[in-house]
């Protein structure tokens, strides 16, 4: 007789029942090889009475060993494991070290294969500086977000959602945003000009996919925020790189591309351009609109960071003129509500959408609709533009604080121009100051800055980040500025 | 002077601060020709009279515009509409008219350019039978949820995370699941395996996308999960079809193809496969098991529904043997706590995970780090296992009712076996009885069921649709199944 007081062992606070805990187990040691085919189990009493269990749930497991094929019944003997069962003799290994995951998958598989980041002794991060994300301490949105979500769910009703009809957002959301669009931005559109999205990233994403293929030819800014160019390029597009200056992309440059070039799509960050935060000029606006129709290909106008502006008035975007179903806009509630929340859109031609909702059913069948929902309520009855007046004036006070603070402590040391909106300040440190090292030292000192190696032309890098402003009080960024040139 | 009171409408119910609204307004009237380059405005006293508001908010506007480059100043005369932008003679549209989003996208995309759907007249749909989901009526999860999240939001701390970190989710919701896998499906992972995603799509797609170029070769059972099947063929694999029958796919099948093709994955649903509901048996569990390791394949398991059994133990899964690095496991909280919840996992060796959640940041940044937390909390403290031990009873009981109810309604009509556990039946009607007639017929009486029309082999229909017994209350149920019955 096997010692089964020890082979098994029964956990009473899991949340897995008894009867499943002891049934998993043999099988566990069957597979082991700790319990051969054809081996007599015990009675049911005789285990119960040795595992101070009931009868009843010993006979359960069986019953479910039996009904799942690792049990046989011998007249006049009882359970025995099933004889037939193939190779399982070669099964000796212990269950927990044979079948735990390792660091390495045996099959091959594509991308870079990646060393496991170790961290070991890292000092503690106290203090971050983000690349431009909004302060969660200050909006009460996400909370007033949940406080309706959890009323939503209170009063759910009988469910009368048809299935997969929620792919491309609910209908209510699609509504009230392009109402949204069309009173806060001159967009005109409606329901089902929209898909809402898991953020602006997916939009991105849904875009390239549907537009561009192996070989087609797509424009990007130079520099660029990272993960849009890395999209791009992954749908196998051939990707121009076209300088941006103080006053956005060059559009003469531009216009040489497209006459060299089939052009079929081009991304844009109309509003503070990530990572130098410029905004482009009406005048190129509308140049830009002349040439996606001489040349007929699709703006990818990428407007995240359309609600933050201190003491300017944001400009319209493309999307808002004449542009005949070429322009494709994208924005994000990720930075109005908070960056956890994970709600984006794009408005784009109806067939358009209506394909890039096939294509997202394949990544996402869909997001929360009880959330979806729940944010057209906040932005129906004003939540959102009560707070973004407030989180406006706030901002704006801390780009002024950090402004100050880089011009004391930094100013001969850095390329800086003050932006005129967002959430993020881009610094180039001087030749002689390195970014890299500098953020090192930072790290010893408990302050998280980035290294901006994500920032490079053909490698070689700006030397720059993006300091986010917006998520620290005056306070945190004293002492985040203090560090840091201390780290120079 | 043109009729400013016309045409500048001020809506002081808007979102837009009113200085926003009337620049916005002009240039609406600039790019549509009304305001012809060089024009003079009105003084800024004389605008705001005729507008009744105060004349600091016009000194607003107009200086806005001016920092757009929209107007200039024209010394002793006043601000003039600029005159060299460019090609705005040829704007003379109406803005409303020519802006407006359009069903038709001018620039060529991929994929089939689907007709929108008109839905004119149709009967509403006062009940749904969908394909296996929740009640969101039963389960007091997703409010336990949202009150966990509104705890934490209100107790934000300053941030602290650094950007890019939590691509696989959170670390404390991802050492919880390997906890909890562990514990209740004998998953032998740590934190480092595992990447928290928006739901088991998505991990479908990553794992896909992970593995397989074009020309690779691909096995899926038939019939299939469509949506599954679509994620492989839009890898550009080559998908080879592998007859599914009462226990699950057959293993001499795969092995044959082995043999023929350099197999590179197989995608497995081993409990209630979709749509059949069938369980891969134990027997065929290890030699899959032996094949994967003989011809070196990784198995993609689905293993979406391993939380709901009635009167059955679950097999364990896959990924609990020894599996030496090939078995990725997939699993969804959308089924064990409402569909509108989208959280899913994946489990693989940890460079796998790597690799997958670097894809992961193009399609989608992350989720929701204070949803992860808070689903965190409802595992530790028990809440999920309570909830489903509940469940299970419930929906067990709705299966026996929907059992007796196509036995005594529709049993010489139907092919049907009581599935062992999930939230649908398959049923398929017999020949003679076209189910998209009968889905036609039933719409009318406003009863929603599938059509049968994503389940079919080579375009013939399996004439078969599931049925969720799951969200629907006994009594909702009986009257469902008489509408059905009506409709043949």
């Amino acid at each position: 007789m096997l010692p089964y007081t020890t082979l098994l062992q029964i956990d009473k606070a899991s949340p897995q029942p008894v009867y499943q805990q002891i049934a998993g187990q043999i099988v566990q040691h069957i597979r082991s090889g700790v319990l051969k085919p054809g081996a007599l189990l015990p009675g049911t009493r005789e285990l119960a009475s040795q595992l101070s269990l009931h009868r009843k749930t010993i006979v359960a497991a069986y019953n479910e060993l039996l009904s799942q094929g690792w049990l046989e019944v011998t007249p006049k003997k009882g359970f025995n494991i099933t004889r037939d069962l193939p190779e399982l003799t070669a099964r000796s290994l212990r269950p927990d070290q044979s079948a735990a995951y390792d660091n390495r998958m045996a099959v091959p598989f594509y991308g870079q294969k990646a060393a496991m980041t170790t961290k070991a002794n890292e000092p503690p991060i106290r203090l971050v500086v983000d690349d431009g994300h909004p302060d969660p301490r200050l909006t009460p949105l996400p909370l007033l977000l949940m406080r309706e979500y959890a009323s939503r769910i209170k009063h759910a009703q009988r469910p009368t959602i048809i299935p997969g009809s929620l792919t491309a957002g609910t209908q209510r959301l699609r509504t009230t945003l392009a109402g949204y669009l069309q009173r806060s931005r001159g967009i005109q559109a409606g329901a089902e000009h929209l898909i809402v999205t898991h953020g602006a990233q997916m939009s991105i994403y849904l875009a390239a996919k549907t537009l561009l293929r192996p070989g087609d030819y797509a424009i990007i800014g130079d520099p660029i925020y990272p993960v849009a160019a890395q999209v791009l390029e992954n749908t196998g597009a051939r990707i121009i790189r076209i300088p941006v200056d103080d006053h956005g992309m060059d559009i003469t440059a531009i216009e040489k591309a497209c006459k060299r070039y089939p052009v079929k799509l081009l991304y844009l960050i109309p509003h503070h351009h990530h990572p130098t935060t410029v905004t482009l000029s009406p005048e190129r606006r509308l140049r830009l609109l002349d040439l996606c129709t001489t040349y007929n290909f699709a703006i990818l106008e990428d407007d995240y960071d359309y609600d933050y502006h201190y003491n300017i008035l944001p400009h319209l975007p493309l999307a808002s003129y004449r542009h005949q179903g070429r322009v494709i806009y994208i924005g994000s509630f990720s930075k109005s509500l908070a960056s956890s929340v994970r709600l984006g859109f794009m408005v784009a031609p109806a067939d358009f959408i209506t394909q890039a909702a096939q294509y997202r059913r394949l990544i996402d069948l869909r997001n929360d609709n009880i959330l979806e929902d729940a944010l057209a309520t906040l932005i129906t009855n004003g939540d959102i533009h009560r707070y973004l007046k407030k989180a406006n004036k706030t901002y704006s006070e801390r780009l002024n604080n950090l402004d100050q603070l880089l011009r004391t402590h930094l100013a001969d040391r850095i390329i800086y121009h003050r932006p005129t909106g967002g959430m993020a300040a881009w610094v180039r440190f001087k030749p002689g100051y390195d970014l890299r090292q500098i953020a090192q030292r930072a790290a010893k000192k408990g302050l998280y800055i980035s290294n901006g190696k994500d920032y490079n032309n053909a490698g070689i890098p700006f030397n720059g980040l993006r300091i986010g402003f917006a998520s620290l009080l005056p306070e945190e960024m004293n002492a985040a500025i203090g560090i840091l040139s201390q780290s120079i």
